[in-house]
């Protein structure tokens, strides 16, 4: 079924077509059309019809894409995405000459272990004008692990497969921030990485080494062709603020290695920073963990306060997030959305002193 | 694209062919397929296959079908359902081996507007074997109106488009006690609708008239064909309890215009009694109200009392509910799941205690 | 130590010196002094000084009594009263020039048991000016049994005891009923009994047979020298809403001895609502029930539907309360104060919406 | 009047002679008495009697005590404390034979300010027989500001005078974290102070000058002579953990005084960790910091940073506690019972995993 099926109103616009919607998520902007590549990733517009599609175009050979859609800022879809181009309804039979606030967006983290996996957003259908999205009042990247990546957020306590169904950004503590600052936000995020070995004692399972590309996460051919790996532009979008969750997967991945040292992991944390701040020169650093305990916070304060010290910056801060309690556990052992929603009120009432 | 084009050990199955799977929400039992009319009405299975599709078809004119998927009672996907014939996964990429408890459903309720709306579930795509649903401990009936039709559970605050979007069985405090209890429930309600007219005052739009069908409420050829229009027949599943939740919009209806007394809404409370006995001799029967307003508790009072003491039937209950308070409404100036989660509450609790 | 032994500045006043308090509670009004009967009787002011006493004289053979301290609305302090004349310190060390909201109140329900048990306001000391105590919006009378007299409201879960430190007016949901609606309330309640029998099925121990008086459970020549067994006169505190909380008791009353029919106890919630409707002909009288459990709301709401009809009066209503859940429970296997707040939320809600 | 007034059978006991009764707090272990210097010093003990007292001394000239009682670790009675001799019944009337478990402690912490200040527990009265407190499964000393002195956790929001009445030990997180790890806590603390200044940029108002004597901050002969200027001997009570929550104080005293370096309070926390380690060689010592914000995070971070570097001590943490949001304030715009129930959580959840 095509959308003007059943609409003859409906007039379809690519992307290009379309300057008022709002882009979130590094990506390639020089493109005609949007890959989404990580969670929370997405296209929001504001417009006065009745009916709204969207056009999406994805693959996978593993891990299947999942996306949210959300109506004036209230989640109302989530679904799997089926390979191929999907013309996706996001509202239809609304009051026309209102204006809806829409934002559709990637569920799933970037995946590195499915190069086939991609989603782009082509274009849309609407029978009535666009506007221009609201000012977001900041401007926050975050990045991190599977907590950021939402793994646990969905699915049945004790449920334990690791798949894109119980991964998320609708029921993320990121996607609470978003709303409680007004931010527009980013996720960098990879589960089982660390800044600088995964849990299982990669080395080369790093968030540092893949920061520097649109999408150092998604590999293969296509994804190249998607822009990828792309370097890094930050020139047009300088984040008010960077938050890095990240330290659990180190913690474990030292334990279980021990040719890994923890002054390796100090000079990663040290070396990320420098990183992050080479890109945002102005941007808050506000490094977080404890959602999953607290195993390694010392040498997290070590390093930051090393790096503080050595580069006389004043503006990174670390905060130690309340842990996981025994009935705030989602699926597979991750926090679940009582503890994302106590990490989104510490983490936004700090911003929001901060900004 | 087909489901077998990703997985070839994917084995198509009839719904007839799956006779493990446990049919919910009241339908035709004499069809090759499954008709789904009425809100929480679907398909529940246990399989233990890495992958699971439905097949499901649906069509509409005005009002949309959604649907909402549940794996080992965590919800995990709601969306808007396309016309014609989906394959839609309810999950991929499982540990085979292991049984996953599904629950595909419909979010809508039965939409007596638009004739052309129907949706029917006629097979699924699996690699697993199929087992038995474990039992429910109860069979629990709910006839209600907008509040049952779960309208506002989704939604931004403020937004009052009257859309299939705005209304769930997922966020419903109907699901929620069904969790509680384990029981099967059953939903007969429509937004507007009293027991004796509805909340802009038509006398001809009231549950009583329509509940003697499998779908009193789905219009037109094809559904008719689908055996909407089908005399009920509980010979087969007997309530142990039956809820109403009705009155909050004759309250309207008769406030409205002043040609409908209270003593005829009296006597379809007390009609409507008689008539539910009719089809359940050993429900007990629990009128519910108060999520909107106490404004006719006292005529319910009266026609359920004057029910009880003139056909000698004890098994009746009247409980009013906590009304909405201020923070805790949804969309559409409706009940959000807040609300739902406090009647949900109360109504578990009593049928605990009673059943 | 007298007061003033550390405090030159403050001054003695009897009561009646003080015009600007505000007496709360069913009292004896011709006298100097202001005997307390009922839980949340007591003495309230506002005054601007740096420090205020109060002078109390009790005494007991049994149950000693209980009070508690509010100041501007916040509960501060909770003490057995000892027997004699005590001067207990409100506050001190306060801020001069700014006024001050004192709540002084008994915590204990009259007590029956114990002919001794009494407790008068005579007197204060200050050290400030005294002014009036702003107007409350509404008068609310509340009557009940153990769960008005807040029985389990304190003690920890498994205690036992019948004894006055289990029991408040503090953590009772009339309390927070009266914050609610900013309402002066009167509480009549006596743990153990209903509207025509007691839990232990005793006929006489009803509340309607004592309600007639100032405190008609305050037996005894002392309690009658204090007034207790006067008429009770409602020409000057006309409520404009009353709450009867009855029916826990007699329905146990009632399994317990098969001589007591319901029929008994629908007479006497009929003869007790006119009771009711002779001393306040206006008020708004609404009866509640079910915090825990709702074993006899089929005959209250047969009971309160006949008043209303054969005596022409639409001005009652009939709600049922959510019942105490598992983990609401307080001391003596009684509302908790979770479960208070549910039923204070629900009443001051429906209230809010009637007065 | 005196106990044995209305029950001839209460014996009285000086404190010597109720060995089975349990002191908690730092207090001079050399007297026949029991000063009880600190919030949250108390005596505990377990009797089968009917009835109990407690006579207690007590004196001040500005700010008087105040006390609480917890019965079967339920709080049932605070109240402010007289001077002179006081005869507190803590119970009367309960079954005997049954064992009740009674908790009377001081609700104020040290008064620097008032030499006069001053309660000491001299003896009890029983009609019962003691018994064994239970073992305590660990030992915790916190050291700490106003939020350890429960500031504010008693009062309605707005009210701003510095009383004893609106602090605490009995809604403070301390007490929480008692009652969640079995623990028994010691509370050194003092209102305003901070580990190098306080808030007012008074050098000489820090905790670690106070620290080496059972109580440093009660000052004058009679304190003197009750022991509090004995010096610290932690030989017969080694903690499990050290909690300090500090800073906050320090952070405001360096804003307004640019005389005092951060270098200052960073040698301070250092060298404060030192004087802890020396008296307690195998606890675990945590800092805690962030109820008020987080100003000095940074500079604790560095400071325990190097500590733990120099001294090749790893025995000790530093974890950011979730800031006092808008709706957890309680009086004196300091954190109110939600607050305290978080930091509760986040400590206790910590070092359960820790001890």
């Amino acid at each position: 079924m095509k959308p003007t099926d059943r609409n003859a109103n409906l007039k379809y616009y690519s992307i290009k077509e379309v300057p008022e919607c709002y882009i979130h998520g590094r990506t390639d902007k020089d493109r005609e059309d949007v890959p989404l590549f990580w969670n929370n990733s997405g296209i929001e517009v504001c417009t006065d019809g009745t009916e709204l599609w969207i056009e999406v175009e994805s693959d996978f050979s593993i891990y299947e894409s999942w996306y949210a859609v959300e109506i004036n800022g209230a989640l109302v879809a989530r679904s799997m995405l089926q390979p191929g181009v999907s013309n996706i309804c996001l509202f239809r039979n609304m009051s026309g000459g209102v204006v809806k606030r829409v934002f559709f967006y990637r569920e799933l983290q970037a995946m590195g272990a499915d190069d086939d996996c991609y989603m782009i957003v082509k274009g849309m259908y609407s029978d009535g004008d666009f506007s221009k999205v609201p000012d977001y009042e900041h401007k926050i990247e975050f990045i991190g692990d599977s907590i950021s990546s939402g793994e646990g957020t969905y699915g049945a306590d004790g449920d334990m497969d690791w798949i894109p169904m119980y991964m998320s950004s609708s029921h993320n503590y990121i996607n609470m921030i978003s709303k409680k600052l007004n931010a527009d936000v980013r996720i960098i995020s990879q589960g089982g990485w660390g800044v600088c070995c995964s849990w299982d004692s990669h080395r080369e399972s790093n968030i540092p080494d893949i920061y520097d590309y649109v999408c150092g996460l998604a590999h293969g051919e296509h994804n190249k062709s998607l822009g990828a790996d792309k370097p890094l532009d930050t020139s047009d979008w300088q984040a008010d603020a960077v938050v890095v969750n990240l330290g659990t997967n180190d913690d474990s991945g030292i334990r279980a290695d021990s040719s890994i040292d923890v002054q390796v992991f100090e000079a990663s944390v040290y070396d990320f920073l420098k990183k992050i701040r080479g890109y945002y020169p102005k941007a808050h650093i506000l490094w977080v963990y404890g959602m999953l305990g607290y195993g390694i916070t010392a040498n997290i304060s070590r390093a930051v306060t090393k790096y503080m010290d050595e580069n006389n910056d004043s503006n990174v801060a670390y905060l130690t997030l309340p842990n996981t309690l025994e009935d705030e556990y989602g699926s597979r052992m991750h926090p679940g959305l009582k503890s994302h929603e106590k990490a989104a009120k510490m983490i936004s009432d700090y911003l929001a002193g901060r900004l």
